[in-house]
């Protein structure tokens, strides 16, 4: 057995575990009674520590060096990019040592019980020492990593999620858009304004009605129930594994569209990681290229696709058949301004796609601040509500809706942010070449047919795996870099035509 | 760390990874669509071996022999049983080569898929060449195992289902009991067929209405939704972790009976397995004490206790209620009669409880031949037919009613038999003992309260884990080691008084 095949053989593993690991995380959030969290939380942390020893087992450095001049010799672009994504993995994990690794899980574990309990009374004096260790250990890594990768600190956090991404250059996207959303969402709102208010569509919506029609409109869009489940939990998320993808839901009485546009959402997720390329099932190059590619998925569905007035056409007869509306508000019109709403507010995840950006962008340069040492942690609450002013024009009332909304500083994911606009973006770029390249796009999904849309994601992005590094892909499918002139020109389409 | 100590860790790293994948085979009965089979059979692979792994690494014996001396020194009897726990699995482990578990795992699958086949059709022929190979290669185990323990080879295969199980105090046992049961029976069927028929209860029986009463009974007999689930299989099982039990039944729209005792039967094992001593989780003494003593408590559940005239009185007017049931084949004495009706049949998972010994013996007499080498496979079928019919007086029509009704040689797993039967006789002696401690039991029962009798089972039982031999276990529970007469005379007492 060569290097490279040994190697291999220890990423099957590895990510057979992390497989399992997944699918538990699932039951988890889906399936598990209370009582069994103590159980779950052990065979998790075994998995975790399983899967980590494997990748800093004694033999890896010589197996890459003995791997190397071995795979130099193939054509095989995807033995190099598999080789070059393994060496990625086991840097990260290298790169902390165990005593870091462990202070880290169980600062973020204890940071994340406390702002359970604070985040309703919006006290942020109570999570701050506990955020401030997270803070301090998650800079620790930053700087180690930095220094093994050479990079800076933010982007060896990037890293982890969003591969080679590079802060210098995010800054400029993001600021020239930070520089165009206050008077572009100021036009967007005199428009608005200016129109007839849409009507309300009243519950409530039985929910077996909607599950029947998120079912419905996942096949519609080519999810496979063979290979799939859609279940409910609390915070709708996408897992399980390519051949068995899981999504999730929550549903609500009152509103059937918010449900119905997450499922669309993790629909885009889930079809992206049914197209990974079948021959590199369980290898580092199989998977998803990063945060930004999966997030683009997910929006290219919800937001591109799926708030198109092609796709309203579609759906509105059979939400209103599936929910017996009867009168005007069912109207696809109606429906479409309906959906399309832009309104400022404070909490990022129920944004509409316009005010989106400014929450990341507000939060992309606050962790960045942050994890530079640039900034306090004790002065973050004032620096939200100043930065919020001045990219959205409102400030919060308090921290429960401003820095203490989101989950992800406080269980110690910094450096992701970003990959949500970065997703947005590349998801316009994405969905303009596919539309420039089959026109008939929209008209397929007007008849409910996306077998067009997901034949050219399928070649151009979900069979690519991490065979290309992010900006190869988005060049390769789309003859450009990462452009944000795409993103505006559709925001500009959507809203102000 | 000790030693000792340093054994325990390993085995909570092992026990965790079999959780895990205890987990997934949940899942994969309950809730996985088909298309996530051959993912779901690689995390499984991976599981299995990394556990095999850490049993059979290296450092072990030097950590059996370096623990020995410290545990001998301590006075807690589950720390020495414990080690004692340990050292069987490790044994076991080490006994066989990995080319022989290998070819065993590949051979297993290979004969249960042709048996898949074939047994629709009952065509012996087409499965004997796999089977042989299964069985040679089961031998060859046997042979191995033997050598190490120093036992007889059944014995051997035995001890991985029943530890410490003995075939010569089987032969003694199962040999009284097969003398008794043809006269018993006849004396059985002659009163029967003097009674009145009872009357069948027609159907529909609506499928969230036999749910709904399951889950109602479940509850009555003390199992608890905050660490465990029911849902539907193919073929029910208890799985899942003592904190998180998972059992699972299947429903018949045109029968509630069989379906409703099965849950009761999981239930039994559930609530074992939810009382193992909460301080040994995931350590081998905390765990089950073995497939005999498991088996006596879903039969106790279901046998002793849930086809009693108490019980029945109980559940006969909440099972009218469910079903909207009017007449009088839903009185007491008419359910019970029905339900407790004796047929000599074929198929041994249809068996009611004093013909199903009968399947059990004429089982385990063979499999002892076949595994000592005494008899050939090719003569199997004339073997079993000439069994069952000195047994039951009934001569199956073909093998798929005959030999190749059950999975269990097909699939490798000879020496399981046995436990079946000595669990129905551990259930009689448990239950007569329980009855005896505290009189009240039955007329609690009535109530539909089992409180009494699950405090009696908590303390003699599940709270043992693998404390003691199945022996010693009841023996310290009944006063005396397993008798035959107990059984006997609660099945004298239920069908000729």
């Amino acid at each position: 057995m060569s290097a490279y095949e040994n190697l291999e053989n220890r990423f099957r593993r590895l990510n057979a575990l992390s497989e399992a690991a997944g699918m538990l995380h699932w039951d988890m959030s889906t399936m598990m009674p209370s009582g069994g969290a103590r159980a779950r939380t052990e065979q998790l942390a075994v998995l975790s520590v399983t899967c980590h020893e494997l990748l800093v087992d004694a033999a890896m450095p010589e197996l890459f060096e003995a791997a190397t001049p071995e795979v130099d010799k193939t054509d095989n672009p995807w033995i190099k990019a598999n080789l070059h994504e393994m060496r990625r993995r086991w840097r990260h994990a290298t790169a902390l040592d165990s005593r870091l690794v462990e202070a880290m899980t169980k600062a973020g574990k204890n940071c994340e019980m406390i702002w359970r309990d604070a985040r309703p009374k919006g006290d942020f004096a109570a999570v701050l020492p506990a955020l401030t260790e997270v803070l301090k250990l998650s800079r620790e890594a930053a700087a180690a990593k930095a220094e093994a990768f050479g990079c800076s600190r933010y982007d060896a956090l990037l890293d982890q999620y969003e591969p080679g991404g590079n802060s210098e250059r995010i800054d400029l996207i993001f600021d020239d858009l930070a520089g165009f959303l206050p008077d572009f969402l100021s036009n967007v709102l005199d428009r608005q304004a200016q129109k007839k208010q849409p009507m309300a569509i009243q519950g409530p919506f039985a929910l077996e009605s909607q599950e029947a029609l998120a079912r419905r409109l996942m096949q519609a869009v080519g999810f496979n129930f063979e290979h799939g489940r859609l279940d409910v939990s609390l915070h709708p998320f996408c897992g399980g594994v390519p051949d068995d993808v899981r999504i999730t839901t929550r549903y609500d009485e009152e509103d059937f569209m918010t449900s119905l546009m997450g499922v669309l959402h993790e629909t885009g997720h889930a079809l992206y990681e049914r197209g990974l390329p079948q021959e590199w099932r369980l290898q580092p190059v199989g998977e998803a290229r990063g945060m930004a590619v999966h997030e683009s998925q997910s929006l290219l569905m919800e937001m591109q696709a799926c708030r198109s007035a092609e796709f309203v056409n579609f759906v509105a007869p059979l939400a209103r058949a599936a929910f017996r509306g009867e009168g005007p508000e069912w109207a696809p019109d109606n429906m479409l301004a309906l959906y399309n709403q832009v309104k400022p507010d404070f909490i990022r995840v129920d944004a509409d796609e316009v005010t989106y950006p400014a929450h990341v962008i507000l939060r992309y340069r606050l962790e960045k601040a942050l994890i530079a040492d640039e900034m306090q942690l004790a002065d973050l609450p004032a620096a939200w509500n100043e930065g919020l002013q001045g990219l959205l024009g409102i400030t919060p009332p308090d921290d429960r809706l401003g820095c203490m909304q989101d989950i992800h500083w406080y269980d110690g994911a910094w450096g992701y942010f970003p990959t949500y606009t970065l997703g947005a973006m590349t998801a316009a770029q994405l969905f303009a070449a596919a539309r420039k390249a089959e026109p008939e796009i929209l008209a397929d999904i007007e008849r409910g047919d996306f077998s067009r849309l997901m034949r050219w994601l399928g070649t151009n992005v979900h069979s690519k795996g991490s065979l290309l590094s992010s900006d190869e892909l988005l060049e390769q499918a789309t003859g450009q870099p990462l452009n944000a002139e795409v993103f505006k020109s559709h925001l500009k389409s959507r809203y102000l035509n």
